[in-house]
């Protein structure tokens, strides 16, 4: 069964020196669905993989007049833990990524920015998922009410640069995205 | 249906304000499974969760004794691009994080460690997959023959620290593991 998708324009076999020989949707969800796929590498040997198709999604470092970052404590259902974050969130269809930056920041965080920059981008899991996140400097931050979505249990915190690195070395910010999204930020300052 | 798992054990719930109230596994596949999750949050509102249940992975920094360290060109099937990454592979049932990373150095870049120490661990996308992924510095490295699994796709490339933080900068390294891994070996150097 060969399933067309919102990726399925995508060159990727042009790329890459594979064939895709059969794509299966075997999850559909509200937030990814999975695509079995069997395909033959560039000496014909055939392989199985399956692969999350994700919107993609934004990851923001807001930082307040005085240099502190505005982070939160993420409660993660996926992991069972309650994580140390950047704040973010998933691409909504059509949305400029930009927009969805500061829709998240607002909505969990309670700040609006007044500028907003993008740092880089990066996959999460490109081993199973195409995850894409565009990861934003946020400044100029203005508070707002917050507005929480059901089921999101979030904690705002708000931590210097030297805690930040704190974090890192003690392996208490173990969210790979914001330790990722940290990077783009250091390499750039 | 309520299907117990590997991660069934995990004592979720009790970590942090939420129950689940129904588990259904959507997807098995030969790397992950798919889980649909009803749950309630701490003030009783109700949400579904899919849930990617993956058996964790390794990501390997491996310096040469000049400095250098070996990464890899890696075809990703999922996101249809050759990604530059640093060595990396998902754990085996009941194998060790180190013997892991050991193993996929040899594998993917052909090269036997001498020293093998973890930098520490993250989560690679925890809004909606467990992965967890265990980082290693390898030391003390032997050129042996590498050992391609079906299906892999791979090319060694040797950097300097400056040519790898120049592709950060670039925005030509966007392997979110090998960035935040990267940040892990930065931030105790």
């Amino acid at each position: 069964m060969t399933t067309p998708g919102p990726h399925a324009s995508r060159p990727a076999d042009a790329r890459v020196g594979y064939t895709v020989l059969e794509r299966m949707v075997t999850h559909t969800g509200p937030v990814f669905r999975v695509e079995s796929l069997r395909v033959a590498d560039s000496r014909g040997r055939i392989a199985r993989r399956d692969v999350v198709r994700h919107p993609g999604a934004v990851t923001v470092l807001a930082q307040l007049a005085d240099g502190r970052y505005v982070m939160i404590r993420n409660q993660r259902i996926a992991v069972g833990e309650t994580l140390l974050e950047f704040c973010a969130g998933k691409l909504e269809p059509g949305e400029p990524p930009a927009i969805t930056a500061g829709r998240e920041l607002e909505e969990e965080c309670g700040y609006r920015a007044g500028s907003i920059v993008p740092l880089g981008t990066f996959y999460t899991s490109p081993g199973f998922a195409d995850e894409r996140m565009y990861v934003f400097l946020a400044t100029d931050l203005e508070p707002i009410d917050r507005r929480l979505e059901p089921g999101e249990e979030i904690d705002v915190v708000i931590l210097r640069r030297d805690e930040i690195e704190a974090a890192i070395r003690a392996g208490t910010l173990v969210d790979g995205k914001s330790l990722a999204a940290w990077m783009l930020h250091v390499a750039r300052t």
